[in-house]
């Protein structure tokens, strides 16, 4: 286990040193092997002459898992820093057909490529690029919860096989549950709202589920959801977090994973410290006058809107993300806050980053009467059903008031490093079509 | 949403101080009502004196969420060390109706309380023990988080919805699934090892499904899974690894959740560094002298068996968790490795702690035909089908011996704290009968 990686090499000039991993590439030239050798942390070159360890890589595919023990040597040129000289060969476990794919190019994520890429998923991922949006997957996940753990948010796991549809809607899958028939959770918005009445402030990093038909480069039908809420905040408060944990995710990422983001070409995003605030009636006016198409009385923003915005924000305001405010109470959930002054507003926002939606986040109604009057007239809600009952009672027995977000792992990290497809930033992505690998 | 929380009042002394929270408890007594605040800190007692403060009061039941402005005053015999003194009152949220359960008196977790407990699971969370679980479980699976990001696994997240069950056996959840039918993963297993060939460490924590109809104190139909799975590593290497792992775990929550632990009258458990090793033969002979009762020729240990050799191995060994190793081969699954010399004993480990098994670990199968072949004669599985093909691709392509660890987080939680059932340690559980909340 404790072997030397590759990453440690450059550490052990001059020495003989033993590195092992998988056979990512060779080139045979004239009775010298060059072999580039592939761990968790990078890559080496080996340069294999003696005839009888040349021998031992006869028949060899790449994939072949292989102990190297050779000298370590200063060479400049080489990726890392080093080249392993005249190594002995351990044969861990030999492959001998030739991989369906290319692992050693530079990734082709044209979306006719597609079936093939997660066809073979498994042996994509190997190639250096592909495995590195999930290492930067994994940092933005990781600063997501610090940030939330440094500011006493208790970290919670709640079920996502349930009784009824979070949020109403047909758009659920079911499955049938000892007799009874369940669904699964389309978000932990329910039952977050209900821990602010026992811990305040809550997170959760976990899977939400979406059975939605839609064939778009944005949604899939299971997705990781990076959901918080927040008790005695006010909507000023809640944004101003929401930009604190949007820029301490993007550095978190850029300090824990700068080479994986320079591998990808990533472009660190810019982004104001308080994010720009920007109403929708404001950003309808802005793009109409900008394009001649007259956008004014619509309920919410195109797919062209948001790019738009985000390119005028980026110019504009110094800002690659910008929330959209005041949306449309009529086109609200039951639970959305309406505007004291102005009820046909909800308070609620959206945060746009580089052209797409990466956050929802609103105010709660958090008054047990209002919530239950707002349940029955805007979603036709029965208060008394077993979907509805226990969110209320939360209410009933006293809640501050209080709101949250949600934010998709996978969309943030797609904008992140500037991929065109939310499924090239999701290991195994499931859609309308896909449920293996 | 920067108000004072309660466990900062210590450093107001002397000074007004607003602080907010729920109304947790009071007691009137002659005109004087003394109100005990709940924030997600702590409590604070508050003496109310003045009559128009007391008469906003009237009416105002349990649960209400009050903002309190008082002075600050050095009380060594109240928690905290302070009480509030003549707070004005503002009333956030007015609860009007009595809560359906007592939520100041110490938690009662008897079965036949179990209904009641669950059925008002939003409102029970609010009783200072019960949360307490929570921030424990938070920490425990922080730390476990926090080893392995150390030691530079890379965290995946791998779909619930599968084309196949995971291990084979009839225990799935199904869905349908646009037209295909899909089942909810038992375990990320095939996933994880898939991803070794790709970061050579990883690790997840995610929820698993068990649609297994049985009732018991240990056994829920959805848990949180906490994986981990290592590529290059021995059996030795893993189950000191492991070791590490639980001891990082428990230090961790011990430091950061020391009072919460303290409230529930957890002792902390006594762990050896590198945690013992006992083969299932040991065991059953061990507890066979001791007993006299013949278990010897059992294939696996009772409940009665693992709760003794861990009160043995607490007395005897100086560890309240203890790994037994060498189980059967012909009770294990396709994908385990089996001993060299021993070809009838798997190289598998599960680690009982405090009388339960908190973590199943095993050596896996590396090389590619020797896996088809026990997939075939061991789970009468087809190397072809959806389910296990692109499982299988990645030893085709080359992998490296590897093993690797599951362990419930709640379990781990329950046994760490000294609850009774697993469900005590879970926010919502789910089992045959109850799906809400």
């Amino acid at each position: 286990m404790n072997d030397t990686t590759v990453r440690e090499l450059k550490e052990h000039i001059g020495k003989t040193t033993t590195v092992r991993g998988w056979l990512h590439k060779r080139r045979d030239m004239g009775g010298i092997v060059f072999v580039i050798l592939r761990d968790r942390t990078g890559v080496v070159q080996a340069v294999v002459k003696d005839e009888v360890e040349v021998a031992k890589l006869g028949g060899l595919q790449n994939g072949s898992v292989l102990r190297l023990t050779g000298n370590v040597v200063d060479e400049p040129r080489a990726a890392g820093g080093v080249e392993l000289h005249e190594p002995k060969l351990e044969i861990v476990s030999a492959v001998s057909e030739v991989m369906p794919i290319e692992i050693d190019k530079p990734i082709d994520h044209k979306s006719e490529n597609f079936d093939t890429l997660f066809e073979n998923r498994a042996i994509n991922l190997r190639n250096l690029s592909e495995r590195a949006i999930f290492r930067v997957q994994a940092a933005m996940g990781q600063g997501f919860r610090k940030f939330f753990e440094e500011r006493e948010f208790t970290e919670i796991h709640t079920p996502k096989l349930l009784a009824g549809a979070t949020e109403g809607g047909a758009e659920v899958f079911k499955t049938e549950y000892f007799g009874q028939m369940a669904t699964l959770a389309q978000s932990p918005q329910f039952y977050k709202q209900m821990m602010v009445g026992v811990f305040e402030r809550v997170f959760e990093m976990g899977p939400v589920y979406r059975a939605e038909p839609s064939v778009t480069t944005r949604h899939m039908s299971e997705y990781i959801s990076l959901d918080a809420e927040i008790g005695f905040v006010d909507f000023d408060e809640l944004l101003t977090m929401i930009s604190e944990a949007l820029n301490f995710m993007v550095d978190y990422a850029w300090k824990h994973t700068r080479e994986e983001l320079e591998l990808l070409g990533a472009q660190k995003p810019k982004l104001a410290k308080e994010l720009p605030r920007l109403t929708m009636a404001e950003i309808h006016d802005l793009y109409s006058k900008a394009t001649g198409e007259n956008t004014r009385d619509e309920l919410d923003l195109f797919p062209a809107e948001e790019r738009w915005i985000c390119e005028y924000a980026a110019k504009e305001l110094g800002s690659e993300a910008v929330f959209v405010t005041e949306w449309p109470m009529r086109d609200a959930k039951f639970y959305h806050l309406g505007d004291e002054k102005h009820p046909e507003v909800a308070v609620r926002a959206d945060l746009l980053f580089r052209g797409i939606e990466i956050v929802t986040a609103s105010m709660r109604e958090h008054r047990y009467d209002v919530l239950v009057k707002q349940l029955r007239e805007m979603a036709n809600g029965d208060p008394e059903s077993e979907g509805f009952k226990y969110y209320l009672s939360a209410f009933k027995y006293g809640m501050p008031p209080h709101g949250g977000f949600a934010m998709g792992l996978e969309r943030v990290t797609q904008e992140m490093i500037g991929l065109s497809n939310v499924k090239e930033a999701t290991l195994f992505p499931r859609d309308t079509k896909r449920l293996a690998p």
